[in-house]
């Protein structure tokens, strides 16, 4: 694996899954993989859980890990070609990104949409910039429309629910993805990146819900069947994985908040007992309340900390890719 | 040791004192007991000590220690229960503690009182619902009230000083934690903390003295001496702990604040050629004078290199009741 | 080694080069001498690639290697005598720098001029007050008037190239720094640095271009020839190194701007073809044309990539000195 940006850069989710429940079994089984090896980590923007859970990840697979918060750091990166530089920037991608790469075996990159211009958000110019200029494996720990690692966390996480329910592992699952309200403007990155992982894998009834206004990009929705009644969305789902979103074609607004939109028990009983799943940070009684996050259908800690297997899994992939390419 | 909160959790004082001189003597000794384990260290307020001595003691037991600044990295934690999140608080500790708590095995954490409310700063909130829904070993790196590690590396290093002056160990040494004046109101953590590890000791004579007005709780100095004649407090003592406070009863105020209070060489003159301790950072010329801090009587280097030992005690507890639990 | 702070801590800058080249030829052969040995970086001002690479070399180097951000992470330090410290600052270097001695093995400390007083500036008393009460190893990691790893990677750098050009082995290449327009008051730390290696090295012919005004201090340029019409320097040059400053004399003033200074292909042809070098972070099209740095003269990333090398030679003279010192 040369890049992990997207559900694109994968062949076999399945397979992908397995490895990283694999190393959930045992995870110190490629300690020797990583031996020597590097991997920076640098954040445009805040992070917690992909922040910690890759570092981990990384250490499990014996490699070092070099963590870099651009800009609380004091540094302000340019990303567009033939810039001026005579303003705030002060260090271009095109000379940043050459000399890291030679510092680090694998660079991983953080960054979040500014929300103003769809057109260069979906452009995905800064990550796109470092892969071209690095010229090493690039791992999204987030990007302006994409955040992988939680895809395939939430795959893996979906998985793991299937294996014990023997009912599940028969029939398809429904899989229901509902907009929340919340009290910022966010990016849509894992509500497009959950679609466009769902959709790839390929095993499941998928729903998307949402208010009028909040539709997704259909280049990530293409399969899904989309509802704006919650309540019938809602109806025999198997998964409710609970999001909030601003919305893509006014980019970057919040139309209607109406706090009807929050998952409750009520509306839980429409669903077949449904695994409620969330990325986290999660505002209580905002986007869910208190007695989903502290009820039993809740799987929501064990979906962050699957956070570890997937970035272990993707990193082992990067790692055996680079072994096999020095052969 | 399932927490280190306060001197409460610790059963022999002179036991974990005797564990941490050893390490002093051969720091790598155990180095064996951290193989795979994780502590993760979060900074809700800054530390330069408490963190640098806690990675080097975790390092020295083969232990992986990841730091997270919590508010310069970008989060702001929720800690009340029930609480609608729609204001600025991005992720409730209910759903932080259970995640981190997956991906360490010790979970280290600072917390500074607020210093506006003393009911909600003595409830220990912070920490408490981090112990509650973490369910791992919670270690305290200061927290509203207390400073536990602070307080250790302080027993040890008298304990180290009477074990240098053959008369000390013959009687009981008088210690005096004296107020001192300060620029800004300070939390009682330190003053508080190091009263109920001295009174838990209890192998000394025990004298704190303060201006009126400047009590602390009750709860941590009940068995001290307390005297507010600096000078006759001072008389003949054999360790003089110097730190500032801001008061307890109208909570978190500066009152008199009169530079006579600042330890200086004439007033050590009162002692028995008293060590001088301060837990640093100290104000120069404010709190202790350049004579005293530079002069012979200072231990506070000493006392503040033992922080390394006191944190590597306190986690080798904690690692080896780890293995316990597992067998 | 017991310090790296200037050109005249080293006795042999070409062994020392020849040290760092035979470590990027094999970057884990000394992987034994950092054994349970500690490196504490302490920034007081940003830094991205002297970090890094000195995280790199001393991992290479089997070194433990802690950073901390003093100003983010919460600190102000004083660092003047007999300071009253009842301002902003918090603690003394008197007082932190004995203790950050007993943590670590080897002090590495970044610390910018305040470009406001020239004396104070160039005194360098924040590093000089951690050499004086540290006593351990202190390496800088740039200082208020000196860069000394950027500029042993500048010599190494420059070896390189002679040495992949049968010319300038038979030769003395003419190596020539020439001031570049900036949007902001630079310190002069780089240049004044590079002058001085240069000189020491005495293995080249040493041009320094730049308008009147910008005249750097004489007790580093003093040997190289001073000329103020940049197309008359760089005139047969074999390498230039491009770097911005502020004025010395009336001092971290901005005076002349002349975008005419920004080094272009067409200056370039004046050259023999000559190597163009920078210190990074390089404002492009403002400091360098978009065409020198995209074109196959720039050596810019291999000097870059060359920090890692030149760390990791000093940081292992200074251990090896510790081995000789014990023995």
């Amino acid at each position: 694996m040369r890049q992990f940006i997207s559900a694109a850069d994968v062949s076999d989710i399945n397979a992908l899954a397995d490895k990283a429940l694999a190393f959930k079994k045992d995870p110190w089984k490629s300690e020797a993989l990583g031996h020597h090896k590097r991997i920076g980590c640098l954040f445009l923007n805040p992070s917690m859980r992909t922040r910690l859970s890759t570092q981990v990840a990384a250490r499990q697979l014996g490699m070092e890990c070099i963590i870099f918060n651009i800009t609380s750091e004091g540094w302000a990166l340019e990303f567009e070609d033939e810039a001026i530089m005579s303003g705030n920037t002060v260090e271009h991608v095109r000379d940043a990104a050459p000399v890291l790469a030679r510092y680090f075996d694998i660079l991983a990159i953080r960054t979040f949409p500014g929300l103003k211009n769809r057109e260069e958000d979906y452009s995905e110019l800064y990550i796109n910039q470092f892969i071209r200029f690095a010229g090493i494996p690039v791992l999204s720990l987030e990007s302006s429309t994409l955040h992988p690692l939680q895809s395939l966390t939430d795959i893996i996480t979906i998985r793991e629910c299937i294996h014990e329910n023997p009912e599940l592992v028969r029939r398809r699952p429904r899989i229901v993805l509902t907009w929340a309200p919340h009290v910022k403007p966010l990016p849509q990155c894992v509500a497009n990146s959950f679609a466009q992982w769902v959709n790839a894998w390929g095993a499941a009834d998928f729903v998307i819900t949402h208010p009028e206004d909040y539709e997704l990009d259909e280049q990530f929705t293409r399969g899904a069947t989309i509802i704006h009644d919650q309540d019938e969305a809602l109806k025999d789902a198997d998964f409710v994985y609970v999001k909030n979103w601003s919305t893509f074609r006014d980019y970057g607004k919040i139309y209607c908040n109406d706090p009807g939109w929050m998952l409750t028990g009520e509306k839980l009983a429409h669903t077949r007992q449904a695994k409620v799943m969330h990325c986290l940070p999660v505002r209580r009684n905002v986007e869910l309340s208190d007695e989903i996050l502290d009820g039993s259908n809740s799987i929501i800690t064990q979906q962050a900390s699957n956070r570890v297997w997937a970035a272990q899994a993707v990193l082992s992939e990067m790692l055996e890719a680079m072994t096999i390419t020095k052969r």
